[in-house]
């Protein structure tokens, strides 16, 4: 049993892992240490990875450490080998960050491990997703109607495309903003609205990193220009909807995608979400284990 | 009290951290959590470092995260002043690999720490040559008169070297295979054999890595045509004798020293072995940690 | 609550932590799995960070694992950011080392984790700072009136700073040595002088390490001139005072400011020292989260 896209679960699946991260919020610590998981980044990250671990620790795990720099994977071998050998050493559940899009389907059916997407190429960030949902129930206890703008860099997000499909199945409407040049085909029938009819319309403004990884500015403007065109200025802010929200996955670049001030502020729930991927990463984990002791029951019996 | 290479075991040593394996496999938790380990990989490797965290996490011990890369190591300082430090900080027992032949020499006795080596530069790999016996163990209950191949790199590998001196006190019979240009002249009186007649003789075929790392293809000959040459192909494996085993210590290069599609069949024990590694390497604390307390109340009565 | 430099710390503060660090020589393990400790390095350090992660484990802490090469700071992101995110992850303490002198100033104000300076560039390094006051009052009882000098690169040394502030306002003498162009006109009224003054005169010796990283040997002299000139040899240590100590803050250029022989002589507490270091860290976190639990307290009252 895995967690790799939204895709595979049911609304009724969403909406369990979501009422468990909340449940989980008020939990007492949990002790598994017969359960052992591993976290593999084969990408760069702060906060996913901390906070897998944070989680796997809040519910008892034992957490191997292991540095994707120094392993055998360096030595050539694939992730299949590697994943394998984490599962004949004795791992449970493996968390993998990795740029090759839909790595898992390599994986998925055939290994007993169990594997969560921590995230793969520019294709899927379920973690990031649940986080983003549980965050928007908190506010509005309801999906159904809301308006939700995602700006920024859509073509090369894996934030963009999960949210995206997984807000539309569950009754949001999703608008983009942003450059032209980085609107993404494949994501059909949604629309396009500039940054000033967003703050207006949006109950959710859920901005997007620019990826200077991918990007390099100054091909077509500066960061500045950036921030006045398709930013979230001060100005701009004081239009927006009374109770409505801001997100951001971070790292927040301050004063592009964002006003340095508004990172920060009353309706900013930007550091909110990272509280919560905490408890989501947890029910995340605790909903892929559950299924595995299943699994082994039905094995048994 | 340290574990460096077999040649300080007796034969009965050998056996009785054997059956402490065997026994560990459905032995239940252990909690050590006054006891400190610390794993110095200046080499790569996800295979042993992970196999070692995985043993000491299930003796209950507390494993401190160390990064060869950050370490003062890379101010210029010594091994042996690291290894003094982890001593006055607390540590128990250092697992090192080191890319030095016996670096371990200008440590035994000088520090109060035990010492287990995870492999030192092309010398001796205790760990593996320990888990190797064990899965050969299991499967003929003794060594006397078997037949064990082993194939490939003999020169700079120091599982061959480990491997043959071990088996041979143990009293199985020991060839070699694989290219001339590879053989080791300092390891005397053992038979070279062709992979055809290691096929059709052995009970044990253990495959070497062929070392990227230490070697060009492109020299001698290509993947293929080592393959073809000294390789395990689909079309030996069926001369196998029956009951006869295949081993490798991994990572593997599928379809060069092995057929990808031979590295799961049903007489490859390579996960096994791997699975292996970790009661093994939780034997191996053991009769040290055992040897140290020993040596405690030796100095306090 | 954060300790970030011993200026902030009454002299009653700083005889608090030292009686703690000695109590928790003898006391056994604590166990606070509800409490999580992190570790940011952002320069090399085995000392250091395995001593405050071991300091922490005593205290029964969770650790997070934290690499700063592979971390989001990496995509750009502030100090400030990462530190807000682990304190909306969870994170209780962190413990930083920062290149930056001061960095702790931008961020102390606005974060609820408590911080731990590990080290700011050439400014501040109160861990060491602590541990070597631990090892001096361990020896003499006492500070009043005992002759330190401090001899090596007073200009770059972050413990030569703290130490000379921190020894005078507990009363010792503090004296420098080396050479004339390591000096810090900064520190005011501090007599330089010769080592071979030093050794007859000082009660304690404490050695500096000649910093490669800033310095390249063979610009004013080799080292072997640099030990002949300014380093405790052999022949100066039969000089020293009867009880005087050796302390050096390690890692060790042996047979640069200390003669190899005397690294672990009689009167050398370099290994004491960092043996002190890990009981030192324990009483600074345990400072540290008993005010963090005091303000909770006075929050809720």
């Amino acid at each position: 049993m895995h967690f790799l896209t939204l895709d595979e679960l049911t609304v009724d699946d969403i909406y369990e892992v979501l009422h468990q991260a909340e449940a989980l919020k008020n939990h007492k610590l949990l002790s598994r240490p017969d359960l052992y998981a591993v976290n593999l980044f084969f990408e760069n990250s702060t906060r996913t990875k901390c906070s897998f671990e944070m989680a796997q620790r809040k519910l008892g795990m034992n957490v191997l450490s292991f540095d994707a720099g120094t392993a055998s994977i360096s030595k050539g071998e694939s992730l299949y080998d590697t994943v394998k050998t984490l599962e004949a050493i004795g791992v449970d559940v493996a968390v993998i960050r990795h740029s090759e899009e839909r790595y898992f389907d390599a994986l998925k059916d055939k290994v007993s491990i169990s594997l969560i997407n921590g995230g793969d190429g520019m294709g899927h960030h379920p973690s990031q997703c649940m986080l983003d949902l549980l965050t928007i129930y908190q506010e509005f206890g309801s999906f159904k109607g809301l308006n939700v703008t995602i700006a920024g860099d859509i073509r090369h997000s894996r934030v963009a495309r999960s949210n995206t499909y997984a807000l539309k199945r569950l009754g949001a409407n999703v608008s983009f903003s942003g450059p032209k040049a980085w609107r993404d085909p494949e994501i059909g029938d949604v629309s396009f609205i500039e940054m000033d009819q967003a703050v207006k319309e949006s109950d959710v403004l859920m901005l997007l990193r620019v990826q200077h990884e991918r990007h390099a500015f100054g091909e077509n403007f500066t960061k500045q220009e950036y921030h006045n065109q398709y930013g979230l200025t001060l100005e701009r802010e004081k239009k927006m909807k009374k109770n409505s929200i801001i997100m951001h996955p971070a790292p927040v670049n301050r004063g592009v995608e964002i006003a340095d001030e508004l990172v920060e502020c009353e309706r900013s729930r930007i550091f909110k979400q990272m509280n919560n991927g905490v408890f989501t990463r947890m029910a995340m984990l605790q909903y892929v284990l559950a299924k595995r002791e299943e699994t082994k029951h039905e094995l048994i019996n």
